[in-house]
């Protein structure tokens, strides 16, 4: 029998506002980069409350991620909630951190109302979801699905040298046997992860809820444009090999090019110049892009006209230009039946929703590909994420735990009758 | 009577290829940055040859010039022959070294041929001739200028936080009294500068001297784009507010604009980006630029073009962009006697020459607005420069050498005569 629960939305905003200062206090907005001495404050924080206060036993798998557990009734696959606590520089209080909480507060509201799942309970916040030092992304949700091996950690390193192997060594987890990370679904009977939507369409329409359909494909690439490094003032504009005007021409017709869609974005976010002197024509440019959209042909349909592009602007102003775009991941489709639970769930408890897309990719891309998985979404204001900005209503977070503890209970009473 | 002198050009390698040994080992190219350890070690070994080869007196002024001095027959205005040590961040190995030895073979070979002068000669380095790390250049011909005081030098820091007030004290300048190094009319007859031409114009066309007209003025300006930092995953591309979008734009309207002069450059050298990160759209974004012709209404027109484009991108694309964009220096004309002087030095050598005008700033503008003064410069192999690949022949360093004896020669009996 599904119980309804209320959450406590006081405690909800202790909890993120506890996070919120558990910052680099030198960096802008509320910067708490993987691997760092914040994010590891930031985990002995969640530890302690997951303990004291959701009677969890926390561990760290292999792949560090952080995991509060408590058993069930019967030995059998668990169900897992989880997202991540690790920020962008200069990025939100809520991206990731609202996910976590969210499952935290659902099982300290199992255990008050003493709601015992017949299978055990998992919350998880995953090492490194946003782009780490190591230039890699989603780290723990990776080693989860079995993507990560020692050589590779071993090959990987930041910019002072370090590798990802000794930094997963240096957070608690176990690189020389990060196998031991992998889960099956064997033992995940569902996993779920709420997260901000950091886009404006629930905001805009006033809607609780948003169930997600999918996540977009990514493809990433490096642009490096190779010029001539000459005097500013004594070179011809005739016989220029300028590196940043080539790279200003790329980083526009990218923008041209996915402006041709709604349903697709594309943006070159990093940018590196050599030598960046005042009166030094730049002889190297390196950009990063990257391109999302949930249709794999119009994807990689896209991909493929910036390259002729590159190969254009290369040919006219004759400067070399070598572009490495890779699929970085590919799009995901959640699972149909969740993807009802999660619309009964709403509906039981009379909060409004609307399925839609995400553009950002998550932990539950990498769980959704061996285990049954679902996303919701709470409201952003503005649609704004990855900056100090970003904002959600703490009562949003609260509906959605209450649809988070509607569903689980539904799946879990479901699998005990099958 | 002028006395014909040959340079000895083994000598000049010597002194050229030492001064390329001293760098800084972990920059690209030959990094000689003012004010570092490397600057030290140049002017040390500088200082010893013009002791021991030139039978110089060497002393710093308060702008911390080194200045090496041996007395004329009369107690009458000296001649200045001067150029820099310093370089760019991954420069080349001639850009003013050239000049500095050049003037330094000059003193030898009078000394050697005992060619006694009326007047006094001065060969000078410069200090920070190039843009340095108090984002200033030609600081000691400024000072000889006397453009500095001693309230600017104290509120002028590099990003170590030293003033340039205590930089000029630590390379044996005397910044409390920097009026000291200023020079008149009174106590300089004539200087000279000879430098590497940094175009292609010279090697181009098979000529040994360029005789310089004058130097272009320079407009320098920040361009600060202030966009809305968002998730590169969830912001539909209407809605953005991209500062690096932006940014690509107006450094392509400046390139736009510029190719529209056959007389005229202009130049973004430097650009940076907040907050760098690949899956984030670009907050901001801050451009150095720059716009350099001899003919100042050209120069002030292609300005206000430039920033009326600019006012255009901003308007379109609801961007907030700040261009702050002012005069640098002024445009300089050269003495005409001195370059009919210079003219007949070099058929007097059959040394073959051709006026043209130089994109570079150099100390001698700021020496030209005070004293009679000119400029000559060499070759530079495919007019490359600022880079490692920049090369002159040290044939062509003793060409510069013998038209440099002549004029001086020339100028000191005729003010003799007069």
């Amino acid at each position: 029998m599904m119980k309804n629960i209320q959450p406590n939305t006081d405690r909800i905003r202790r909890d993120i506002e506890a996070l919120a200062e558990t910052i680099d206090p030198n960096a802008g907005g509320y910067t708490r980069i993987s691997f760092s001495d914040e994010d590891r404050r930031a985990r002995k924080y969640l530890r302690e409350v997951m303990e004291t206060e959701a009677d969890f036993e926390v561990r760290i798998d292999a792949a560090a991620n952080l995991i509060g557990y408590r058993a069930g009734q019967r030995d059998a696959p668990c169900i897992m909630v989880g997202s991540h606590l690790d920020t962008v520089p200069g990025g939100g209080r809520f991206d990731g951190i609202a996910g976590v909480i969210a499952g935290l507060e659902v099982a300290r509201r199992f255990r008050e109302e003493n709601i015992v799942l017949q299978h055990s309970l998992e919350v998880v916040d995953f090492l490194a979801e946003e782009p780490s030092p190591f230039g890699l992304s989603t780290i723990g949700s990776r080693g989860m699905a079995g993507k990560l091996n020692s050589e590779k950690l071993l090959s990987i390193t930041d910019n002072t040298g370090r590798t990802l192997f000794d930094a997963i060594g240096e957070m608690g987890g176990d690189p020389g046997n990060i196998d031991k990370a992998r889960r099956s679904c064997r033992d995940i009977l569902l996993n779920l992860e709420l997260h901000i939507e950091q886009g404006p369409q629930l905001y805009n329409q006033g809607i609780d809820i948003g169930i997600v359909s999918g996540i977009v494909g990514i493809y990433r690439g490096n642009i490096e444009v190779s010029g001539r490094m000459d005097h500013a003032g004594t070179t011809p504009m005739s016989i220029r090999s300028d590196a940043l005007t080539a790279a200003a021409e790329v980083t526009l017709c990218l923008e041209m090019i996915c402006r041709q869609f709604a349903d697709l974005v594309g943006t070159t976010g990093t940018f590196e110049i050599y030598p960046n002197a005042a009166n030094v024509i730049p002889s190297r440019v390196t950009l990063g892009m990257e391109v999302r959209c949930q249709e794999s042909s119009k994807l990689q349909a896209t991909v493929a006209e910036f390259k002729s592009c590159v190969d254009r602007i290369s040919r006219e102003r004759r400067i070399e230009i070598k572009a490495d775009i890779r699929p970085s991941s590919n799009p995901v489709i959640f699972d149909q039946k969740i993807k009802e639970t999660l619309a009964v769930a709403c509906k039981h408890s009379k909060i409004s929703c609307l399925e839609l897309t995400s553009g950002a990719s998550h932990d539950a891309s990498h769980i959704a590909e061996f285990a049954p998985t679902g996303m919701i979404f709470i409201p952003s204001r503005e649609g704004r994420s990855h900056c100090p900005q970003e904002w959600s209503e703490f009562e949003h977070v609260g509906r959605g735990v209450v649809v988070l503890a509607n569903a689980i209970q539904m799946v879990d009473e479901k699998q005990q009758n099958d």
